[in-house]
């Protein structure tokens, strides 16, 4: 997850033929740098930049639908042109929601030093991104102190800086560099994302930021994001919270020269790229959740659309479900229990469960099985879960951490 | 919680003044039991046993919406005469779920047994309830063995025992015993309930039996339940899980000959008793939630009844809400979070937010208050949140337990 090749860790990833992993570095076109603001204790970095230098960037992004979003969220709808952000400023310590205006001027100033500190001509051309505490005013001074210091920090090999300081419970950073072959050439596909609590996003979630140097024209930067995200930061939950400053945005420099054609094989095999460094970086999301020890799959197969969505949402973000699983306990009869809850008026329903492929109930009731063997299976760091609705031809799945003491830990004591 | 003075403890029910309470003892023409059938370790109690002996009997009772019901839910709704119960008959231990066809002639063993314990003409005025783990076969000969041996132990102050018989991961028995002056005269009500996880109903939640020797119709029994149900039970959740099993049963043996007239003072009375009592059993099964260390209280006024509702739920069951609530932090920014998942598309949203009475929030910004003062309200054993939405008129409550340590401790490691 840190930019090793150990990038792609799961079996339920699979990696393109077409994809390479590098160590490090950002595309061409794109600086970066992360500081120590002062907004988190300790001298950890807090204050993040990312910009690209080429006037053609396109972009594409997507926000939290929480009812209570930060100011930077709101500010970005308001005053960003999405499909063209050079650069992304992020703080990490304050969450900057629930400030009210101050907050928002607080955005609008972070956007304004940005772009000075980038050399860029309008403010509109900068994203602001800020997360931690909510309903605590933003630090203005020393946040304006750190994007200077940022500013003169950007460099090609700053993603690593850049990842580190977006964080903010998280326990490891969230980074990748690839190389991905296209027609025309070999591109360069950067990301970074943060977890790791307050995670059941609507669409995007967390912070993440993607860059490239492939040239995309803006409409298909935003439709890759579209079809990627469904399949990634859509489906996993820490813990069914969703979250006021969920961002995610891609930028695409075109320094590399190779164009993206729509309806092109490089565009397949580039959503293919995009698609497995969003979902590989939301499963580190989940693996990174707080406290958390196990990573669940759970794949729901049948009844219809709005059923197998509900069944897999239920299943993912059951206490009850993922506290079995921190404990590596094959207590099925949970799976059973949250399946019931998010079908009311089913009973009696013929439903099928299997854990890491051993089938453990058949059409509602229990089916003997080799219980020594289910439960080493449990214990392992990911574990499957499938459930078979009556009915045809609807699939979901999501991914889910569990619940342990270290989650408690972590939040019953954030603030203070 | 046991029957003593001590049942009403919370400075959120109000106990009408008609209302006394008694050491113990059932109404008039019932009879308990529980005993130890080895279904739980330790002899523990696992059989109960509650019979009225009176033939002109009414009951009125609800069960869990779930999709994947109980074997007894299931029995209950198909094969019980639901407004003439005389008896129930409860194994915990064993939940009975997802145990297929067998389960299902396994709850109608246990129904036919209690019938022929009790003396009664018909299985169909028995109902019957289990509690405990899913998906494993009930054992059949022990549960049989318990019933026979509770049939022999029924007593008119055996409610202590039903009440310890029925006990899951509960921390303390709930039960309690109330003298309710009538215009007729004084009629008794007792009533006992059991949590303590996988709490979250949609109308009841696990198991509760109430008793009474007023005689209601059956019409009257069925909507005073009705109405307080939906004031006690459906307001509270301790870990947002809609059970299997939820059960609720009122029985009126008639034995006192107070009679309970329709649209009458002693109509109105009487609901306020029960409705005294099942909001009091619910705040103890919240407070008895699997580790449960306070009971938050969260009050939602404005926008409409949908909004009201959905915003009350999302708070209570937030996993940050209730680990900040565990660790007697003041972090109401989660609060503002949780509001803003329950109404997407709403931003900016101006709601504001009082905890213990101090506003901490106001038209969606921080509003600067006492925090230390704060901080010492919220480690009280009770604490309530209010939170106002645009508009007015709504309104909706909802009672829950935090989230903490003893919650995983409880639940990581269940079934083995």
């Amino acid at each position: 997850m840190t930019g090793t090749a150990a990038f792609f860790g799961s079996r339920w990833i699979e990696v393109p033929g077409h994809v390479s992993e590098r160590p490090g570095g950002l595309p061409l076109g794109f600086r970066a740098a992360g500081v120590a603001a002062g907004i988190k204790p300790a001298d950890a970095l807090d204050v993040g930049l990312v910009v690209s230098d080429s006037p053609g960037t396109t972009s594409a992004a997507r926000f939290t639908r929480s009812g209570t979003q930060s100011a930077p969220v709101l500010l970005n709808r308001e005053r960003c042109r999405l499909g063209e952000i050079r650069a992304v400023v992020v703080n990490s310590g304050n969450a900057n929601a629930a400030t009210g205006l101050p907050g928002l001027e607080a955005a609008a100033g972070m956007q304004s030093r940005a772009a000075a500190a980038c050399g860029l001509e309008a403010d509109e051309l900068v994203a602001v991104a800020s997360t931690g505490v909510i309903g605590v005013p933003l630090p203005v001074q020393a946040v304006a102190a750190g994007i200077e210091a940022a500013g003169e920090a950007l460099r090609g090999d700053g993603e690593a800086d850049f990842a580190r300081a977006i964080m903010t419970t998280d326990a490891f950073p969230k980074h990748v560099c690839l190389d991905v072959a296209l027609s025309g050439g070999t591109v360069r596909l950067t990301a970074q994302a943060k977890g790791a609590g307050m995670i059941s996003p609507g669409f995007a979630t967390l912070l993440c930021f993607v860059q490239t140097d492939a040239a995309l024209p803006p409409e298909v930067c935003d439709l890759l994001l579209s079809v990627t995200v469904k399949r990634s930061f859509e489906r996993v939950s820490v813990d069914g919270q969703l979250s006021t400053s969920d961002t995610l945005i891609l930028q695409c420099s075109g320094a590399s020269g190779v164009e993206i054609v729509p309806e092109t094989p490089d565009e397949l095999h580039f959503g293919e790229a995009l698609d497995a460094v969003l979902r590989q970086l939301a499963l580190a999301v989940v693996r990174d959740g707080e406290g958390a020890r196990r990573v669940g799959r759970v794949v729901v197969r049948g009844g219809d659309e709005e059923a197998v969505r509900r069944v897999a949402r239920a299943v993912a973000n059951s206490s009850l479900v993922k506290t079995a699983l921190y404990g590596g306990d094959p207590n099925w009869g949970r799976i059973v229990q949250a399946v019931g809850m998010a079908l009311p008026g089913t009973a009696p329903l013929a439903l099928d469960v299997s854990i890491e492929g051993v089938p453990v109930c058949s059409r509602g009731s229990y089916t003997p099985h080799d219980r020594d063997a289910l439960s080493a299976a449990v214990k392992r760091e990911e574990v499957e879960y499938e459930i078979g609705l009556p009915g045809e031809g609807a699939e979901s799945e999501l991914y889910f951490s569990d619940l342990g003491h270290e989650y408690i830990t972590i939040n019953a004591d954030y603030t203070t």
